[in-house]
Formats: structure tokens, sequence, C-alpha cells
């Protein structure tokens, strides 16, 4: 019996199905090979009182173990780190060049990645957008070249794949409607690699076997 | 005798000011009792071949210690919170909860408080952004009141001040040319009350010493 429990949505539109970030926490359970129940999100849930007390933003993923309440994957995925090896080396220096990753990832790759997918999937016809966009593109490009340079030949940003790889890859895979990440192979190989993991698969199929269960239909 | 030493700027124009991120690492080396040394960068240096080797995206603070070098403010605080209790508390679901709050600082509430002060300070006069800026602006203050419902009637967001804090309210200072925290009176009560410790007070004014030391002399 599993005392974790994570809370992700129903259902998501397609553009968001894959990159919800309940995903992140899932594909670090399985790299963990620990077992999780489920809290799942019906509509107009996640502004409730009741998951606002849990999530002050309103959003997913939420993790509970034990009476501990989590939210941001980031910080959940230290946790689960402590558990496995896989995720977060044991050597303190190692340990914390992959916590150095995975703050890379969310506080200064994210955000420009978030600006342009803000712009492409939300607002496309504004005008402000369109105006926006290539300087958006531009600020996005120059961190994957960062990240492609500081790759190198290696497999993982430290030879050896961390919670700072998952974040990362997780982070590459919201460009999958433009074609940035392509068009820069080592980067396009290092998210492949990720992706390659049987423990991501299992949780893509997770996350995903719900929004096809919870489909809306069609009236 | 410190082997810390940490990357900052010689100069940085006034609008930044008290704002660069080698602050939140000085702030937490001095919650925590430890002496450093500086390398300052002057003009150029930042996008050197030398400093993107250690820093991949041409930025501040660094972190290096008896050959372990790091960037990202978020995982130098965690690695200086392991050597005090002021910054990362001892038991391991407190000390999760302050890692959570840091990732809210640096992936849910700074990339929006960014996106407005990008506007403000960089291109205030450009269409886009005066088309962008009321929306902008809503979604920062959307995650403002989100941390002060957090806070409720605590003088941190745990009660007692982490790591976390330490990151929110730098987030929180990047408003100043706004009155946002301020018409939140629980949210300015916060970042005053952070602002108002020993530490943080000795950590901005060794930012500021250099600033004014190397100010460029008007032609």
């Amino acid at each position: 019996m599993s005392n974790i429990r994570i809370t992700a949505f129903k259902w998501v539109p397609p553009f968001a199905q894959g990159l919800v970030r309940d995903l992140r926490v899932r594909w670090a359970l399985e790299e963990a090979g620990l077992p999780y129940t489920e809290n799942l999100l019906g509509p107009g849930e996640q502004n409730s009182a009741a998951h606002r007390a849990v999530q002050p933003f309103g959003q997913v993923p939420v993790y509970e173990e034990d009476g501990l309440t989590l939210f941001e994957s980031g910080s959940i995925l230290i946790h689960i780190g402590e558990k496995s090896e896989v995720l977060l080396p044991r050597d303190a220096a190692k340990r914390a060049r992959a916590f150095t990753w995975m703050f890379a990832a969310l506080n200064s790759v994210e955000p420009h990645v978030q600006n342009l997918t803000t712009i492409d999937l939300f607002f496309p016809n504004e005008e402000w957008a369109k105006l926006r966009r290539p300087a958006a593109e531009k600020m996005a490009l120059g961190r994957l070249n960062a990240i492609a340079a500081s790759l190198e030949a290696r497999d993982y940003l430290e030879g050896e794949f961390t919670a700072g790889d998952l974040l990362m890859i997780s982070v590459l895979r919201n460009l999958r409607h433009t074609t940035l990440v392509k068009d820069i192979p080592v980067l396009a190989a290092y998210q492949a690699r990720g992706e390659a993991r049987p423990a991501f698969a299992r949780a893509l199929a997770a996350q995903l076997a719900h929004f096809e269960r919870n489909q809306p239909i069609a009236a």
C-alpha cells in the first residue's frame, strides 16, 4: 500500500495533454519505483476553496503523503529524490549540481518557454502577441542554445540522469508546437533520450489514460 | 578564512541596484553567518566565454566553494541552507515545506513579476507592452493575492523564517516601482519584516557599496 497521492486533472484540452505538470511528478515516482494513488479534479474544482487551501495558485500537482502536503513540482521532486538515487545523487557535490539544473529549468528556462507558449497557444491573434513574438522567441532560443552548450557531448546535463534532466526535458516538451528544439540536434536528442526512459512512458500513459476516459461528449 | 566566493557585478544601472540576484545569496550567507569573498564582473565580462562556462546564461550570481561551482540562487540557497538551520529547518517535513515556498517564489510568482517589470522598465513605450500590461498586471496581482492568503496572520509563510521567505520577499522587492505590494497591507508588512532583518541590511549594503564605488563618470 502506498501512502502517496497526487492531484491531477480529470481532463484538459488536447494542447495541454502530456504537458500538465503532474506528469513531472508521475515521472519521478516511476523513476523511484514508488506507487501512488490519484485525486482527480473535475471542472471548476481547481479554484475551489478546498483546493486553494493546499495549492494557493489553483494548479496541479499537489503531493500528499502521511500528513505532509506539498505543491510545486520542483519541491516534490526533491522530496521524492530523497527516497531515490536515480533522481538525486547521494554525493553532496553532485546533488548540489542536480539542484542547480532543477532551478535552471524552472527559473531560467521555463519562464521564457512559457512566454512563447502563452503567445502561441492562447493569444495567437492578438496584436500585442504578434508584435512581441519575435523577441519572445529570441529569448527562449537563447536559453535553449545555452542548455545545448552545457550538454556538450554528454547524455545528460551532469553525465548521469538526475531530477534536473527530468525537469529540463519536461520544459523542452512545452515547445512541441514549434521546431525550436528540433532545430538544435543535440537538444532534440537529449529530449528524445529522456522520453525513451520506461519511467517516462509509464507516467505519460497514466496521465493520458484519464484524459481519454474523461473526454467531454460533443454536443 | 572563508572558501566561499560569489560572483556579482561591479556596477548596474539604478533601476537594478538592490535587486540583482547576488543579493539573495549575500542575504543567505549573512543569515548563516558565513563570510565570503567576491568576484566582480566589469562591463562585457558577463558574456565572456569564461563566465558562460560557469553560468550558461551569462548571469549572476555564481557560487564557488572548494572546487564546487553552482549557479541559480535557488540551488545556492539550498546548499547554504544545509549549513544553517536559520534557512532550512532540520525537520524533514518542515524542510520540504520550505522547499515548496522556494520553488513557489521562483517558478509561480517571479515569472509573472518579471513579465510586468520587463514591460515597465525595458519597454514602457512599445505598443505591445501597452496592450499587454493590464493582463500582465492582473496575472502578477493574482499571485500576490494568493501569497497574502497563504500568509494569513503568520509572520512568515510557515511561521518561522526560511529560505522560502528569503526568496519570496526578494521577488516582491522587484515590484518596488509599482504600488502592487503596498496595496496589500499583509504583503507589505511581510516584505518589511524580511527587510528589517539585520542580515538583509548587511547584504544590501554590501551589494550597493560596489555600485557606489564603481559608478561610471558622466561624460
